[in-house]
């Protein structure tokens, strides 16, 4: 399998982007990694490791997508970016997936144009793990689509189901419906649309599910448009550092807090890992002509590698086959949802 | 100044509530509290002190809404219920405040309908104080108005500022908008709207908030519509919950680490009841010709207390008054804006 990775994109570009490539290329050494963007900056970071890397390769791209760039501007301007070459490639059939940490709008607008849509799909989401006290929750989606419709919110429990399947080993996952209450009548227009859609559908679905019930594994998968998805993942970045940094400062206060810290700190470090996006290392556009993974704007080497680690297991999983032929299968139904 | 107290409200009504309602009738002799609610019930309570309270009075209402009840039927077929009978004594002027911990939407709904909006007011709003890292923020709407306009969201900010200077002592509070990003233009239409509307009011407008921004003291006051406020609270709720636990159970696994958590209990303890919603009692509901505080459903009578303090307070502090001329500064520029 070859993946292309955006070595340009993210914050710490392209030093740690090509480390964590380096990782994975002496990990899965059966596999290729391609790194796009400037050819000298890459070569130069290849440089320094004093050997050369048999799966390794670069592919010139001489534009850089900035934060400040919108998605609209990034891809209509920039067609040399280091993240529509990457895309390109996967396109063209030269890979079969594409890492990147970079602008997460261009990164998505990028894919949707020249992906295109897998056969029945409507709107690409991207799923993002959530830790829980028992396991995960899968949040869809979190960013890729603002505007919903009660069908794509449907297809997004279709999609990560599969990907609960291939990625979690969790089979015939509990779907719920992001909502203010429990009851069935509950929520917005979306949500009191997007309730009868799938409680008609025949999936797994185990109704409204409130925003304290997400960590309560009341269901696998919750789905949600893709502006509270968004503001919610944030949310749960800032509340986890706010937390952590909070028990330090007020342990700091007293000599024996100190030592209890000091302790704990087994706990705190698993803990921390838990919440760690690193860990995961992207979150997988779904719905896409092939695999996209997005990373952390903050990603390190590990989170790069671990990346590249979920978009070789879902391109061998054959996980975008699956969804077509999950989907095929509510076709039907879909076609009265319209 | 009088405040009606609804007695059958709450996973521990009538207990706790009336339990509450004394610690304030104690610590607050000059004012007096209507306990509204099952006449018997109420006695009986009020009985186990063993003496009569001279600020306290009780106001028979012979219905309860429970938590199963829609809050529209709550409010139509059950006109004699508790929440309606409190409302109503603010309503006729017989007390100044009316604090509920039950049924969020019927005491919204009660509200709504018998004490009308205050003069300018679009619609009422939740205003929740959020712990952070350096203080509170203020998050309004979390679950009156899940349909909202923008108009709304400005007016929302007006009233928090008021509700920000009398109540928190922070005067001319940063106002922010809950968004997906710091961009100008990013968000949903009713965001992009906002964020116009805001630019142009006059108002502390500081622009977007991202979720993990809420923690970092970029805006004393966020706003966003009751669906994703809503969600926004409960996650929270949640997410404090499956930390504290996540610790704990973590921290069990070895002897070094439990004596490092028994050692860092003070810690803890501190961060607990900085989260604790009972500490801030309940959340105002802004907008209503009236004082209306609505308690989280498992108040006990500590939160009962607070509300009730913060219920006096408000009063006192002539906040709705306040409101009224604020926005009266605001009219002309609002009416542009619909």
């Amino acid at each position: 399998m070859r993946v292309a990775v955006d070595a340009m994109g993210g914050d710490k570009a392209p030093h740690e982007i090509v480390k964590g490539s380096v990782l994975a290329a002496q990990q899965f050494q059966n596999d290729e990694i391609i790194l796009v963007g400037d050819e000298k900056a890459i070569q130069s970071e290849l440089n320094a490791y004093g050997k050369s890397f048999k799966n390794i390769t670069i592919h010139h791209a001489p534009q850089v997508v900035t934060m400040d760039d919108p998605a609209t501007y990034a891809i209509r301007q920039k067609n040399d970016s280091s993240v529509t070459r990457s895309v390109e490639l996967v396109a063209r059939g030269e890979a079969s997936a594409v890492v990147s940490a970079g602008h997460t709008g261009a990164a998505v607008a990028a894919s949707t144009l020249h992906l295109r849509t897998l056969k029945g799909v409507r709107r690409p989401g991207i799923a993002a793990a959530l830790p829980t006290r028992h396991g995960i929750c899968i949040i869809i989606d979190v960013g890729a689509n603002i505007a919903c419709k009660p069908i794509h919110l449907f297809q997004y429990g279709v999609m990560a189901s599969v990907l609960s399947k291939y990625m979690f080993g969790i089979g015939n996952p509990k779907i719920g419906l992001l909502n203010i209450g429990e009851e069935d009548a509950k929520g917005n227009d979306l949500a009191k649309e997007t309730f009868a859609l799938l409680s008609g559908s025949g999936v797994n679905f185990v109704g409204n599910v409130e925003g304290r019930e997400i960590f309560d594994s009341k269901a696998d998968i919750v789905v949600c448009d893709g502006f509270v998805g968004n503001i919610l993942l944030k949310f749960a970045e800032g509340l986890a550092v706010s937390f952590l940094s909070t028990i330090k400062a007020g342990a700091m206060k007293s000599f024996w807090t100190k030592i209890g810290l000091l302790l704990c700190k087994p706990t705190f470090e698993e803990l921390r890992a838990k919440m760690d996006f690193s860990e995961y290392g992207g979150v997988p556009l779904l719905g896409v002509n092939g695999i996209c993974i997005i990373c952390h704007g903050r990603s390190d080497s590990k989170a790069i590698k671990n990346a590249i680690r979920v978009a070789l297991q879902l391109s061998k999983n054959n996980v975008n086959e699956h969804i077509v032929s999950e989907l095929e299968k509510t076709e039907a139904f879909a076609a009265t949802a319209t």
